[in-house]
């Protein structure tokens, strides 16, 4: 099923749930082509994952919530062996990529839910037709959710700032509005004029692919920049603020983030430059104590070498690619969720945000 | 003309000059492809420096002063004449690129001997000969330069160190060993193990393309990261020293070289690693006050937006392509040049190291 529609940029949702499938936006060939992927098994979710097909750790999330759906949507056993068959599609979703929080918590939800059920003396037919509620729940949960992050950061942002991002934290990550994308939406809903400056985001280049693709398609004042190119940005006083998503929080407000994240982070403060990280509560994982406890996957050097279908780098030369970096709470100067605006002393007031819930 | 030989570094000298025509191995279309052009006009020589088929300070400067050969060597005129023509081939030549000092430096000495040799009473052919001596020699004492560039930079350099490059300034960039890679190349020599991280240097990718390229194939031990990693290898404590080339030192110390560069400098200061810049007297320019006076060359956004062979951007959006940034004095640990190890303060020390030569 492939869609163009070039004037609408609200088309663009990564995740959808149609007529029993997952319609999931292809972002590998974005900004060429906007063609929307028809899954109906979880290894098409897997796959999906795995492939960066879809990206972003909610929209991961929703993604594999609605894959355990697509798991157990025929099942006809009984609302036990309905637990079973959500537990065991739910765990091997959670093989698909080894950082992204957000996967964990939406699958450990789905299990739960289904365990809830089994308890409850529900037919299967029902129990069922709930999971795919608690599937819905959670993607109408992360649109409010990234609305409110939104609203919370262009606090921070007066009109007329430049604001740099890196890679693609936006509405092609989420459900729709992004987290480090929603205060730029929000912006041009109230007539706040800022400029964006995009990192390109090597190697992937989630960064012109999506995030300058999707604020241009809004009509965002965004410019593309090449990652090696923010320094001088910000040294010409360009920029006023950073803000970035994240893919996990640890307990002492460490930040996991798209490769290149901690160097910007560097530059920022070097700069002075506040450096904002927005994410939901989702994200933040008080049982990883600090970022040096967090994985980081390190990924095929092909990336690297020919990303682009063009060899860029001679054949059999030894090649570092990690997916992420962790970025100290030391050079974090808030990060923004759907509850507020945290900042240090991060070990304390992370715990706080979940105390209040 | 094309040559193919992948197991000798050596036979990639950069510009050649051969029975009246510059051999320049078209650097566009490495790694995939070593070729060398046959060029016989300045017109020519002009293209392959604007169209970065050939780059790097010193390769240009060689390759322009050659230009300048190919355009008088069928010269009939008088010596007066001949030099009025010299002249005029190397005002063209120098509107090729704005930024890189040697390539006005080795006109201005082609300029120079021609008027020198107008006044000396010879013949016409004779003058063409001498002309074509003097880009001889300007070609050798390049590559004896690098080599004594290379031996300095050395003593800095300990047995198992981490050493980061940014964008090329390699043998590719010069005549043979190159500036920032000839300590890597006197290294292999002597036995000296170097760990080498070359940044990808995006947008036109001459780290990927160039460094990884001539220091794989020379045997260096080289590791190829994107721009965006060179914070985190810092901070994994795998760097120690970083070097690089430059376009362009003016009077102060500020530095010139590809953009990215004062990234990398400003990231080297936050990991108190230091930040070497190697270079030729003739890229130190004390015409030329600060970095703040050095003109900055706008490239197409095509560079960023289709650069591998695919579009990676989207249409329209907005793109700044610097190819340079400026990294200030205050960044720069030390210049190593032929003459010796320069310190601050530069605005004394560089100016020494003419007053002494």
């Amino acid at each position: 099923m492939s869609v163009n529609s070039p004037d609408n940029h609200e088309v663009l949702q990564p995740v959808r749930w149609s007529d029993g499938a997952v319609l999931l936006l292809d972002q590998r060939l974005l900004p060429e082509e906007i063609v929307y992927l028809t899954l109906t098994t979880p290894q098409d979710v897997w796959d999906a994952i795995r492939e960066l097909k879809v990206r972003g750790a909610p929209a991961i999330g929703i993604a594999a919530a609605y894959g355990v759906v697509l798991g157990v949507q025929q099942f006809r056993g009984t609302p036990d062996e309905l637990a079973k068959e959500t537990i065991r599609h739910a765990a091997h979703l959670a093989t698909s990529r080894p950082t992204a929080v957000n996967l964990f918590w939406a699958l450990d939800r789905m299990k739960g839910r289904a365990k809830t059920l089994a308890e409850a003396g529900l037919d299967t037919e029902t129990c069922i037709a709930a999971l795919l509620d608690e599937a819905r729940q959670i993607h109408a949960e992360d649109e409010e959710t990234n609305r409110l992050i939104g609203e919370h950061a262009l606090t921070l942002f007066q009109d007329g700032m430049g604001v740099l991002t890196h890679c693609n934290a936006g509405g092609l990550a989420t459900s729709k509005y992004g987290t480090a994308l929603a205060p730029f939406y929000l912006a041009l809903e109230k007539g706040v004029q800022l400029k964006v400056y995009a990192d390109e985001t090597r190697p992937v280049l989630q960064g012109a692919r999506l995030t300058a693709f999707e604020l241009h398609k809004a009509g965002v004042d965004v410019t593309l920049i090449t990652d090696n190119m923010a320094g001088h940005v910000m040294s010409k006083g360009w920029v006023q603020a950073v803000i970035v998503g994240t893919d996990r929080v640890a307990a002492n407000g460490d930040v996991a983030n798209k490769i290149g994240t901690y160097s910007v982070a560097v530059l920022a403060k070097a700069h002075n430059i506040p450096f904002y990280v927005a994410c939901p509560l989702s994200t933040i994982d008080l049982s990883t104590p600090t970022g040096a406890d967090i994985p980081i996957e390190e990924r095929h050097p092909d990336e690297v070498t020919i990303g682009f279908g063009r060899r860029t780098a001679p054949e059999g030369v030894a090649v570092y690619n990690p997916a992420f970096d962790v970025t100290p709470n030391e050079l974090v100067t808030a990060i923004i969720t759907e509850k507020g605006i945290v900042r240090a002393p991060y070990a304390e007031n992370l715990k706080k945000l979940f105390e209040t819930s």
